[in-house]
């Protein structure tokens, strides 16, 4: 392992808020039929595991919106020419951008940074500066990254975290291209044919995807199966996925719920539960990507989704949007009445 | 029709805000790909029809949770005794119930209205006091209201939409006994078998949900297909489930967006739109019941629910906890940048 991942994971540990059967308890005491709030409580049990219970109000929100570039776009794989990626990150910045109107309204904070957006110099408008290179290699020719430029990318993203105070951590991305290495990632850290994962990503269709398809079929018969997680984020990631596995590493190791956005950062999640399992306990998935290959990926996290709104648009705009929901299992725990405590009557038979 | 449903619809036109396909232009030049938000543009578009475009915030929300009992508790049809109803009325009132944490969480102000609780006297503790009757009559039996009960509850309902200054509406309710008045509703308003629409409610199971379903049977075919909407609602309907049909007959007439919440609310957005067509165009799905008859009814309205979180609570909580979905696809429209705006370059192939 290198040595940045390895002193990040050193830093985690297993989640140290309530136990969860002393948090179903609480939950059946409250003045509803018992699992009435269906997933909601699962929710509330594993925030509560986390931030202890009652969970204190998720008061500071943070998402980081990593971008980068990718030597892929050469290859025909995306529906937008490259220089939107620098496009964009001007207008997230600026505000103007999905994520930020959604962010507005639910009061999250938008960390937008260049982690290798292919632009002579520094963007400026307000994205942090952290490139680490111009953009990733061809994952097809050879590895999209070396292991310094991972290593530095992943660094750049912990440093994000450390940078800020924040209760809650949503991931989110720009990057031309990228659902075409979170498809590579997604096969090589699910084990499953990489044809089920490559779909539309922004709009790509017809010859294009067909060319996606194949791009990712090579690609990830080129790196071959087994091989360590963190190889497989040099060989087939990005730089602003490589960054967001810093965030998920550097808040895990904070003790900070993370809230997964789509395809692209769930990729990352792939990514850093494979270096460190207890990284899991952590995380929520804030919504169900249209894209195809996001149920495998969860799936092989084992969550679900907080909302099913068939976005395809990263940014962390699912991840944003699942912060009501979230914050509404912790006031569930944290504000309702128990039925001893309002005086209403139990169940006739006399269960639960 | 009752005169005082005939007066209420009579206020009621079809939405005077922006036309879709504006609405949809609008969307289509915003800084994503085209459909890239998925089912929250569609819920942009409806919003903007009824509200304009850009959409003002929904800033003043109301849920209005209205409660009443029921005769056909008598038959062993629920899993919680008719005392509860009161007693949940006063723990509603007093901020401990679900539906007020969550809206706590959200900014929405709680309405408790008892509109037929079988109690001595009025409940106080801040429950607003409509009470029409001791509860319905025995819905086997004969008719559970008279058409006076019916009208005094629909007419309460207006009467509390006409006494707040709100920008949506939200539906709740609270009843022992009222998924099963709710499932002989959804059976025939919708004309389909009552065995598909009869479900657990808050928990019944084994010989109650058996005696459940025969009531629902006998039930509907006492009534017998075929009759107009206010008719059913007073064979088989509720005091709060009418009083929920006079809050969306009256909130559509103020134009004002209306989110419906789970399988015993949808029955009473059954009645208004069989009562009145247009009222469809304002209302929203908050959620999507674990209840078995819910998609049946969510189809025969068209509706598409915005959360899917298996609640099966009601109060209000999955229209409470839509909120700031809708509110962000109202942000979607008002606080986005648009690909000229921007400098943001379109699609490589020139397509949108």
């Amino acid at each position: 392992m290198s040595d940045v991942i390895r002193e990040l994971t050193r830093r985690i540990a297993p989640p140290s808020g309530a136990m969860p059967d002393a948090v179903q308890r609480h939950l059946d005491d409250l003045t509803k039929p018992p699992g009435s709030l269906g997933r909601l409580e699962n929710i509330a049990v594993r925030l509560a595991t986390i931030v202890g219970d009652p969970p204190a109000k998720l008061a500071r929100r943070t998402v980081f919106v990593l971008a980068a570039d990718h030597g892929v776009t050469a290859r025909g794989v995306s529906a937008y020419p490259a220089e939107v990626t620098a496009q964009m990150c001007l207008n997230l910045a600026g505000g103007g951008a999905a994520v930020c109107a959604f962010a507005r309204t639910v009061g999250c904070d938008v960390v937008v940074a260049d982690l290798g957006v292919r632009y002579d110099g520094p963007l400026g408008g307000g994205v942090l500066h952290h490139r680490v290179a111009h953009g990733s290699a061809d994952l097809v020719d050879g590895p999209a990254l070396t292991a310094e430029e991972r290593d530095a990318a992943v660094a750049a993203g912990a440093a994000l975290v450390e940078a800020v105070e924040t209760d809650v951590v949503c991931l989110g991305e720009m990057g031309i291209g990228n659902s075409t290495s979170a498809a590579a990632l997604t096969a090589l850290l699910t084990d499953g044919p990489p044809e089920d994962v490559v779909g539309p990503g922004t709009g790509v269709e017809g010859n294009a995807l067909e060319a996606k398809r194949a791009v990712v079929r090579t690609a990830t018969e080129r790196v071959g199966p087994g091989r360590p997680a963190e190889e497989v984020l040099a060989e087939v990631g990005g730089l602003e996925i490589a960054g967001l596995v810093g965030v998920i590493l550097a808040a895990t190791g904070k003790g900070l719920p993370v809230i997964v956005d789509g395809f692209i950062s769930t990729a990352a999640a792939l990514v850093a539960v494979g270096v460190e399992a207890t990284v899991r306990d952590y995380l929520f998935a804030g919504h169900r990507s249209a894209e195809p290959g996001h149920d495998r990926a969860l799936a092989h996290l084992g969550l679900h989704p907080v909302l099913d709104l068939n976005f395809r648009l990263g940014e962390g705009t699912g991840a944003v949007l699942a912060l009501p929901v979230i914050d509404a299992a912790g006031a569930m725990l944290r504000d309702m009445a128990t039925f001893s405590g309002a005086g209403v009557s139990g169940r006739t038979d006399g269960t639960a």
